[in-house]
This record gives C-alpha cells, structure tokens and sequence, in this order.
C-alpha cells in the first residue's frame, strides 16, 4: 500500500476538511495544512482554512482552474519534489478529488506517493445536524449527470427506493439542471409514502448552515442547489421534536 | 432543532471517535469529552481515549452493559442533570448509537438535549487506505440479522449490486454467523466479474490494522470479522500499484 513508502517520499496528501467548522477538522489534516510547502485547492474551501496555513507558505487558489488541472497541478508539484497538500471540502473520498488523483496519476505512470486523510463527509454532518437519519443501511447518489449518464442514476434511484434504503442525494439541483431532483421524487413515491420524512442540509456547520425538515410529497417547495445534501428516510422514518430518526431495527426486537 | 435548545440546558453529546487514532478525532469531540461530567462507553473505544478523559470525570464503562442499558443510563444521567458524553466508534450516525439514543428518549418522552457530534465513518477511514474506492455512487449494508430479516437485507444486496453501486458491507461475519457473506459473493457475481477488485479493512489507523486487497471470486480466503468492512468496486473499480480505485466518470469525458 502507499502507505508504506519512505517517509523521505515527496507525499501528495489529499486532505478532506470535513463539513467546514474549525472544530471539525482532524488534527491529521491540520498538520498535513501546517508542513505542507504548497497547499492546493478551490478558492472557497482555502478561504475556510487560511488562518491554519502558515504564511510563507505557497498557495495555490483555484478559482479558475478546473478539477483536473488542479489535481494534475499537484501531482506535477509532488514531483517536483515538494509536499504537497490538496484540499477538498467532506470527504476527499467521497465524489471529491481522491478519485481523479490516482486517475492522473496512473495515466502519468508517477510514481508519487499519495496518502488520503479521511474528513467528515456531508453525509455524515447533515446526518448529525438533522437527528440520526443514516442508522439503516442507506446510499449515496449523485443527481449531476455530468460524468453519469442519466439512465444510470435513474436505476440506481431505483434500486434504492424499492429495497428501502435511506438516501442521500449530492449535487441535487443546479441553475441549469432542474429535472433530475423532480424524477427523484417521482420514484421514490412510487415506494414510499407521501408523508416520508425528507431533511435538507446546505452550509452544514457554517455560517450560513440551512436546515430544513419536509415530506417527500413537498421537498420540491424547499430551496435547493449543488450544495445541498437531500437525506430521504426509509420506510421507518419518523420525525420527534424536530429530530428525523431512522429506528435501527425493523422487528421491534429491542424492548423501548 | 436540538441545536437551538438552551446550552445551560443538560445536553447527552453522542460522539463519534472515528476509527480510533487520536489525530482522526475532531476537536468538537475531544472538548465534549473533556467538558462531560460523565463519560459513557463501550471499554474498548473508553480504552482509546482514556488519556483525553480528565481524571475526575465519572466513567461509566460497559463491558457488561448491553447497548440499550448503555443509551438509557445516558440519558437518565443527563435527565439528572449532568452534561454527558456517549462514545461511540466511527460516526455515531451510521449503524452506532445515534438512533438509539433518539429512540429511547422518545419512548420516555424525555425533555434533555441530545448533541450528536460526527465522526470520520469507517466507511471514510477504510476507503482512505485502501486509496478511493468509493468515488462514485454507493451503498453500505449490514449483514447483521439480528435486527433486520435477512430477506431484506439480501433485497438491498441484490439491489446494490444490479444497480452497479459500490457496496461498503458491515458486519460480515461472525464466529456464529458465517453464511450471509459467502451469500453475498454470490449475489455480486450474477452481477459483477469475478476479477471485480473487493478491500477488507480490519482496525482502520489502530495498531491492528489490516489491509488486504482481493476479488470477488477470492475474497472468502480472507480472514474476516465482525469488525471487518468490506468494500466491493462497481464495474469500473480497478487496482494500481496497491490502490483501489473506482473512477467518477462512466464516459471518459474527463481527457485523462
């Protein structure tokens, strides 16, 4: 594994940075931030962080640059024989940068040494935020069809909404893209009540965190863009003083 | 919300350790743990952080406590007025202590604030080293019964893996419970290539850790146990140089 290589390795590490609060970023990350000699990322996740990076340090803010280009920029940097520190907001392994860093990097045949420094993914901060959503088995669907075609979403929305999975949808609606999150709903109500609790999360744990509790029949009156995290309850859903709750067990085995 | 209840008011902060190694924990979650006047858990995750817990901090740890017995001395202790930490590992909100804790307060009606704090999930931690396997949609299912009919469960597998998601399985076995992964396999190779890249992470940044990369096909030579996760690739997943890697995109739009 990469994580045995030399230490003296120049290390490209991919560092997620959780949901944004401060206090919610590992220690791992931190120092990663703090002895890293170049940080790469996209202008809005650096700016959460900027007080953590030293000033001599060299920052490379991606307000304009694309995904790609940014993560070839910091392998090519990893080469050049400095540590390197890429930033991406959650979870570098979750529809972050972690993917499409190997991607690069075995098309380069680099022989960099990549370590990936796990964050608090959205799903699991919006989850917090909203009560205890998540406890059954539960996916994770991305709505942009950009990389994905569309009729591949569509079975996979399937497929969770008939087997009963709680889900989480990324990237639910853009300027742009306005459908996906209607057929969403329209197959879920094919599997699940009307009153299914629906929770909304965008901002978690910023400053502006948006938080909004609704029904799968009228999710679609509540504001929505690419950074909002969609969790739809399963069939045991309930809502409690304003807590969506997912029970753990489905034969009432547990005497409460 | 909880979170916008009274902070005088006794809160019960459900915490999420991560997957053990102390620069793994958020800092939200070391400051509850050492605020609480009482810290409640498991012995194995209490043992991980002892050296965090103040010394005069009542400790109440179940080794022989069953988890509801757990929960509910929580929430009865935070009833009588205390501030209260129950320790979980990985994140609280996925299969871990979260719902419980809703669930029993609500069964007894119970008025005290409930702060769930998240973790960095197993899920996150595995996939970290393994490289990034779960880049693209996913889903995690436990293959414990004991709260869940199996019928239901081999539905959601079946689901999973015909809907090409990347599969994140808990509990895959154990000493008594030894046949829903050799199910498993077979339902994912009526769907999938035998060649089809499966992780197995065991004590994810412990020192105990065990990675092991394998296939479909082989992944039951594998020493495996409850406290096993097992990552299966979708279609795309493949391996280099030691990394599991699923891509993000299913068109080659990226010119990679």
């Amino acid at each position: 594994m990469q994580q045995q290589a030399n230490i003296n390795h120049p290390t490209l590490y991919v560092i997620g940075l959780g949901p944004g609060a401060h206090d919610l970023i590992a220690p791992r990350a931190t120092t990663a931030l703090r002895n890293a000699e170049v940080v790469v990322g996209y202008r809005t996740y650096l700016e959460l962080v900027e007080d953590i990076i030293p000033e001599a340090t060299e920052i490379l803010s991606s307000s304009m640059m694309q995904e790609v280009d940014r993560c070839r920029k910091a392998i090519e940097l990893t080469e050049s024989g400095k540590n390197v520190a890429l930033v991406c907001s959650g979870d570098p392994g979750i529809y972050a940068m972690a993917g499409l860093v190997f991607e690069l990097a075995k098309s380069e045949d680099s022989d960099i040494r990549i370590e990936v420094i796990p964050g608090i993914a959205a799903v699991n901060s919006c989850a917090a935020i909203l009560g205890a959503p998540l406890m059954h088995d539960f996916a994770t669907i991305s709505l942009s069809d950009l990389l994905t075609p569309w009729e591949r979403i569509e079975r996979r929305l399937e497929a969770a909404a008939a087997a009963d999975f709680v889900v989480a949808i990324y990237n639910p609606k853009s300027k742009k893209r306005t459908t996906q999150i209607v057929r969403t709903r329209e197959i879920f109500l094919q599997h699940r009540t009307p009153e299914t609790p629906v929770g909304l999360v965008q901002g978690a744990s910023r400053d502006n965190q948006d938080v909004r509790l609704t029904t799968l029949e009228n999710m679609l009156h509540q504001p929505m863009g690419m950074q909002t995290t969609v969790l739809i309850g399963n069939s045991q859903t309930y809502v409690w003083k304003g807590a969506m709750i997912t029970p753990r067990g489905y034969g009432g085995k547990y005497k409460i």
